[in-house]
């Protein structure tokens, strides 16, 4: 049995752009994010006759990877298991990340899993740039749309990352922040509202494409945000990076329609209320969670705050490890 | 002074799959092309003071890389001068392709540049797929769009290839192919339409990503159109090849309205009343080329009847051999 450990992400500013082409038409274009010990859990070992996936009450039982593929609850470690042709397997998985929650959940599930079958069945380990692009293109492929890379990094990597387009490949650069004080300042909360971030993507990439003007300024201000904002964090400067992250948002929220819900402004107004420098929703909006900065000394309050606006604060300290493996 | 002169290619099935993430969607996608002796030439050297583009009668002039990449000439070379931080020279550009001629002239002209800079500048030599993701991201900078990835191996490498669409990256094979032979049969005529690719590309690109039912019928005829293509060719089993050119082109030209033009369909029409196997209009179409296959007793037969359909026939001979780079 192998067992896999990976981290969810909060991500501070520039997503999107990770899509590609976006971030080519953005000089400035990057995203910053940070590992939260908000994990997700790979059991894997084989398992001689067929595919079976566990995931709570879910048990997905198929003769072929490719049917593993066409059930919904099974379909990502499906579309997986045919592309790198894996024998069967039982696989377990777990995330403490709620459903649609904007952390990056499914991704790091993903990464999780082709970490432990690589472990399992003795294929070559893949080094970070390879085993992002191999997840991202399964994502592609399973959604049908383009899909991003921000997820993937922080869960191999750990820590807070920039991740920035360019042309030739992606360039990530591990950001020196004081991850115990940012701890000490965010708090992630869940709206209660589940969101499907690539149906929202795509019209969005879509917009992008076609050159509509409001967009294409909308990510200007995204990818301008994105380059104070790393700059701020590795100089410990939360207050600024909490107002980037508000500026980020004030951009984002109109990309397009149902990004921003009366829940997610209702937590971000409830929170600056309650003496948060800022904040955004994570992801792609239109529910899931939503990320705030506030001073250290506000946090009870601004926390208590988010719960009265019908919120659930989670636990999502940052976190430095990357990808945890074991085997038995 | 560096000279690096590069290969055009004819693609024989599959093009737009080549465009991520469409190949992805279907199995069984790949894009077949052969490098032709259609040559681009750069010159490149180093000119202290300022960027100078020149290509037959026009001479772009510029004080820095992003001058040189806002004039509509030069604007190619510019964004990768600008990107690559590249410092000031001049470049004399050379094709023998027809303007807009569907044979990929433009990303030759920019793997050459690309070359001729490395060793210029004495920057670090990429390898080939490096190269390639590195020109197909320049130029979706330059046009706001998703770009292919077919136009930049032949140039590259030489020779007939296929390129195959994988989660976590392409697969390039060279084909086994008899080079002389499939030339004693290939005809390549310009149609007099000069083509804009990236335009066509986008709308098809859309319909796709939308799951339009019948662009995707069309998209997976053509991808099994391909990878029925690769074994007939390096079977030389020429008849069957021309055969799969036309039924890959049946399916290309209903997938968005302007890629089959009146002019095209007269060429092909032509070509097949002569003797000729099959055919099909090169990269996007619109215009540009058209490539027929025939048997090598009936060549003059064909050129002739495509001369008099009002096409102009191109020496176009399948090539082996990749890039060459001289410097003195």
């Amino acid at each position: 049995m192998v067992t896999v450990k990976a981290w969810c992400r909060v991500d501070l500013a520039g997503g999107t752009l990770d899509i590609w082409p976006l971030g080519l038409f953005h000089p400035q274009a990057r995203t910053v994010n940070v590992a939260v010990d908000v994990a997700v859990t790979v059991e894997l070992q084989p398992l001689p006759g067929g595919y079976r996936v566990r995931q709570g009450e879910s048990v997905v039982e198929a003769g072929s990877a490719g049917e593993l593929a066409r059930q919904p609850d099974a379909a990502l470690l499906g579309v997986a298991a045919a592309a790198l042709d894996l024998p069967p397997f039982a696989a377990a998985l777990a995330s403490e990340s709620p459903r649609g929650g904007g952390l990056g959940g499914s991704s790091a599930i993903l990464i999780a899993f082709l970490a432990a079958a690589e472990v399992a069945f003795d294929r070559p380990r893949l080094p970070p740039d390879r085993q992002v692009a191999l997840a991202h293109d399964l994502e592609a492929r399973l959604m049908g749309l383009p899909t991003g890379i921000q997820d993937h990094y922080p869960a191999i990597l750990g820590g807070a990352l920039e991740i920035r387009p360019q042309p030739g490949g992606e360039r990530v650069r591990r950001l020196a922040v004081d991850l115990d004080a940012l701890g000490e300042s965010l708090v992630v909360v869940y709206s209660g509202q589940s969101h499907f971030s690539a149906g929202n993507n795509w019209q969005i990439v879509r917009r992008r494409l076609e050159a509509e003007p409001e967009v294409t300024a909308h990510f200007e201000g995204i990818a301008a945000a994105a380059a104070e904002l790393a700059p701020a964090l590795e100089a410990g400067d939360l207050p600024r990076v909490g107002e980037l992250m508000s500026r980020e948002w004030s951009h984002r929220r109109l990309l397009a329609e149902g990004i921003s819900t009366p829940v997610l402004e209702e937590l971000l107004r409830a929170a600056a209320e309650a003496g948060a420098w800022g904040g955004k929703a994570c992801g792609a909006g239109g529910g899931g969670c939503v990320a705030i900065l506030t001073p250290p000394d506000r946090r009870t309050a601004v926390a208590a705050a988010l719960e009265r606006a019908g919120g659930r604060v989670l636990r999502a300290r940052p976190v430095g490890t990357g990808l945890e493996i074991a085997s038995d």
